[in-house]
């Protein structure tokens, strides 16, 4: 991103987000990978190519905020009556969707992105998930509780390295020794 | 990479390959990423933009085969006299190469890869330099040994996911404990 507007809902700003974001989405089932060009998004979300250029800088950077925007969780994380329980269901859903074709890819632009500030927004929302998931342990009385960093090295850095590297090497068994050892 | 012939040591693909290579390297250093592209490149490499799309794709995939190439170790992995000197030594150079400004660039061009093969060539070469640095610790009679997949899960995934998306996070005392706690 090279200069992104505050963005009021609703306003200018925001629908032309929404439309280039839903262009993106729907060329992207549409066309090859190679054939995506800012001009054919610009032209299926009714704006110049110049307006994308202004606010996204270039393609990449556009795929990259699109995809950190998907990453973004949509539905609340299940309580299951403990903390290892929460952990298993919610990293094992994160794991399950980003080993599918579209999640492989959405992880790609998002690491693939040159701005470390795009890149740490996928970072924050697994921060604030495993937060909401320790509060809940805490008000259960659960004890000794870990840190967030502790769970973010210990289960969700091994995962995403091999969602990058090795996505066939990763199984439920995996996610969970690392939980059980995080939690130990 | 689109399709890509084996490649004989000083045949005329290996020597297409290192000019579009230098190209690349030389290129990224005198334009800004927004101006880099397969025309410009073929320019330089005295090549013609055509022998790069059927070699590689596309830009995005030249970019992570180069990185990918960078990544490779140039230097023998120090021998300090203990696995876990040794895995401090090897790692912490990486991590300083890493959170450079170019090192940040290649790791986002090899993440940033749809293709998984390319993506791997990082992991493969994690994999062997930890072989080697764990066949020196056999070799001196320490015991007991960690496997490789434990040193990746342990080590190299925390710092991979520190060096993505929160470099200014990282610390030697970090990397020390990571390794401390893996070992232990």
């Amino acid at each position: 991103m090279v200069e992104k507007p505050a963005v009021r809902p609703g306003g200018r700003s925001a629908r032309v987000q929404r439309a280039v974001h839903e262009a993106v989405i729907t060329l992207d089932k549409e066309v090859p990978r190679d054939r995506l060009s800012v001009p054919l998004i610009a032209e299926r979300a009714g704006v110049t190519p110049s307006t994308i250029y202004r606010r996204w800088g270039n393609l990449k950077e556009l795929l990259a905020d699109v995809a950190a925007e998907r990453l973004q969780p949509d539905t609340p994380v299940a309580d299951t009556g403990s903390l290892e329980g929460d952990l298993i269901a919610w990293a094992g859903e994160y794991m399950e969707e980003m080993t599918s074709t579209p999640g492989q890819q959405m992880l790609a632009d998002t690491l693939g992105s040159t701005s470390l500030e795009q890149r740490q927004r996928c970072l924050q929302a697994q921060r604030h998930q495993l937060q909401l998931i320790l509060s809940r342990a805490e008000a259960r009385g659960e004890t000794p509780l870990p840190t967030v960093e502790r769970l973010l090295d210990g289960v969700m850095a091994p995962l995403t390295y091999r969602l990058s590297y090795a996505p066939q090497s990763l199984s439920k068994d995996n996610l969970a020794q690392w939980i059980a050892a995080t939690l130990r």
